[in-house]
């Protein structure tokens, strides 16, 4: 029986064994100092003389577990015997050992094999799986279906800019950037409360610390709504319990980070404001004439809503026309959309969506689209669509905001960018 | 506040709105019965006279709640007010309210985005949301962590074969066919057990009803096991709970489908035989001698599990290293390796993986592959990789074998083969 690390305090006195991996090695007076790391944290082994490991050796180890005031976890075990259970060859291209903060991005993401075997580095996926738990959890509570659509479409709902192109058999289809289609789709199918975590795709060229160009997207599409406020209140609802849930189950890891979540009661109180009046806070806080919401505007935004609603996020609503794609509901020369900004970063995009095919079919023209052009998109407001809208999160985005990662590609496990397609 | 059908009965003698789609008409003497179909369910509507609706009309019904025998769910709506939330063209393609068993496979995914409102149709769905979940959650309950990994790949782990490509930029990448090189990596990185929810493509020419080019993988992998049987003892672990959660929650829609689960309690007496006998048993009860375990033997092998253990499933074992990839564990010249048969499918695929980087390295040559050609994957092994070993489980053909679907395309909300890349 193996006993995992976290767990080896509860056995003092006991003859246990554990397994994992070779964390540090320290020979002091004839004594060997292991610390050893499993999947749930480190653990000190003590051997007489010098074993014959090295870092990152695979080891079975069995001994006595005794009290110490100085290991980690308060015990350690003295070894009596061990088993190779798989070698490392010691040229170990970035250390495991240390504070990653010293390691650039660039070697953290070609030594990816390696980087994540560093406990804190690893810690960002360990809470990131919470996360998609937390946001289905949710959900699911509230009666939403959890579907799996296809990510090779024919065309591209935003109009086929952006897009990576495959060789299928005789065909060209292309990555979806979304599951936009089908959502509504499946909202007009009559689930009328759907959720989707899966991957998107963006053939964007430029490279920046909030890019990727696989991401995953946690998206949410729920019909019959009266308004995009019900959108809003639904994301904060979802927010609300994943903070709560990160709080209490990855404390250990937000203090890793020195990261904290807001505060779950405050996300009620996150501001709702028009794009017209955000970009004048925007500007204002700047001290400079910003003309549309860019990465500045995100930053100073949050900053406003820190001080005004005790919680770094705000609703833009209201978008114009211009800024949002085709299916967007019209008010006017604006919309019923709206981002979240989330720490200065927006996280999400969201609105109402058109669902009246006539409406849409008026539409199309000023976005250069034909029904045609759009495959079998139309056909799902033909026959009875509801009133509906949706958003999506950013899995990558939401990770890198709750621990304060300078680069999104930090919170992806194997993040693609234009030049990046390894390991 | 909107009441979904299947609470209507709770309110008898009150006011209350449904929504949702016109699903079937009938006028009688002056009086029109309306079914009104929602996500939850049906619910008839009384009207006095006809209102100008048809079918798939999405409408806002308001009224009296009355018992009725004759009415689903014993209570039926008179209506005093409707609002039309969105009209529907009356030239539907195919009946959304009649048994679709009347309907060939291509007129029900030619027609998808109709057929999928049928109930019996989206039903497979509701349950499919269902596997998803109870296949993380029992995961979870093991100390596995979900991950998602990249699909884009810059060689395929089986050789290069049945891959598609993608025009990344100024490369060329694939469409993973599993994400095999991902799990293990992450194994070795020190989160030992993992599982992950995503797609997986495979560029298979052949368009049979157990083949899909694109289905979800639910992937597992888990690292310190000593055996191969260990996995076999885990993915029943995951059967069993998967059969109870869905005879508890979607009694209804196994119903609707006249199809039943395996009995929990019987899952951990699935047979485990070796390949060599179960091509024996396959060719006996075939009557003809079985070369290789074909969809016949497949068939006959689950017959035969059904008699001897009172579950239609069977884990055969040991096949022989040239019908294994690269990276199965050998042991002489058959493997550590297994399939689970399940009513008469392959459902799983899994086994112990090589952990030591120069058993790999041997083994390399004899399947005609280098270590560069492999991109980064023997890295994994270079610097200490636990044994280990994972599985499968094919999202479609679970559902398929536990609904008892002829196709299992009919299992995948937007299925891709050879000439389907739409809708």
């Amino acid at each position: 029986m193996r006993t995992l690390a976290k767990e080896v305090s509860q056995h003092i006195g006991k003859e246990i064994t554990v397994q994992g991996w070779v964390h540090r090695i320290r020979e002091l007076g004839g004594i060997s100092f292991v610390l050893l790391r499993d999947r749930s944290g480190l653990i000190q082994l003590v051997f007489q003389g010098s074993p014959d490991i090295g870092h990152e050796y695979v080891i079975s180890a069995s001994g006595k577990v005794e009290a110490s005031d100085k290991a980690e976890g308060g015990a350690e075990i003295h070894v009596s015997s061990i088993e190779v259970l798989a070698k490392a060859e010691q040229d170990l291209p970035i250390p495991v050992n240390q504070d990653p903060s010293q390691l650039s991005i660039e070697a953290i993401l070609d030594n990816r094999l390696i980087s994540l075997r560093n406990p804190k580095i690893r810690s960002i996926f360990q809470m990131q799986s919470g996360l998609v738990k937390y946001f289905a959890d949710y959900l699911r509570s509230k009666d939403f279906t959890e579907i799996k659509t296809s990510k090779l479409i024919s065309s591209g709902t935003e109009g086929g800019t952006g897009l990576f192109e495959v060789n299928y058999f005789d065909n060209k289809v292309y990555l979806a950037q979304s599951p936009q289609f089908y959502k509504q789709a499946m909202v007009a199918s009559g689930l009328e409360r759907v959720f989707e975590i899966g991957m998107a795709y963006r053939a964007e060229k430029h490279d920046t610390p909030r890019h990727l160009n696989e991401y995953v997207s946690m998206d949410v599409e729920m019909g019959f709504i009266e308004s995009e406020h019900e959108l809003m209140d639904l994301e904060e609802g979802i927010l609300s319990y994943i903070f709560e849930e990160t709080a209490k189950n990855h404390a250990d890891i937000l203090n890793l980070w020195g990261a904290t979540v807001p505060d779950p009661d405050k996300v009620s109180k996150i501001p709702r404001i028009p794009y017209d009046e955000a970009k004048k806070i925007a500007s204002d806080r700047a001290g400079k004439k910003l003309f549309e919401l860019n990465p500045e505007a995100e930053r100073v935004l949050c900053d406003w809503a820190a001080e005004e609603a005790g919680i770094e996020a705000v609703f833009v609503h209201s978008f114009p026309r211009r800024a949002r794609p085709f299916y967007t509901y019209p008010d006017g020369r604006s919309t019923k959309s709206f981002d979240l900004l989330f720490r200065g970063l927006e996280i999400t995009t969201g609105g109402r969506r058109i669902n009246d095919y006539n409406m849409l079919k008026e539409v199309l023209p000023h976005f250069g689209l034909t029904e045609e052009g759009l495959g079998g998109y139309m056909d799902i407001f033909k026959y009875g669509c509801p009133p509906h809208g949706g958003f999506a999160i950013g899995l990558e985005r939401l990770t890198q905001k709750i621990l304060g990662l300078a680069n999104v590609k930090e919170a992806s496990l194997f993040p693609r960018d234009r030049k990046r397609v390894t390991p």
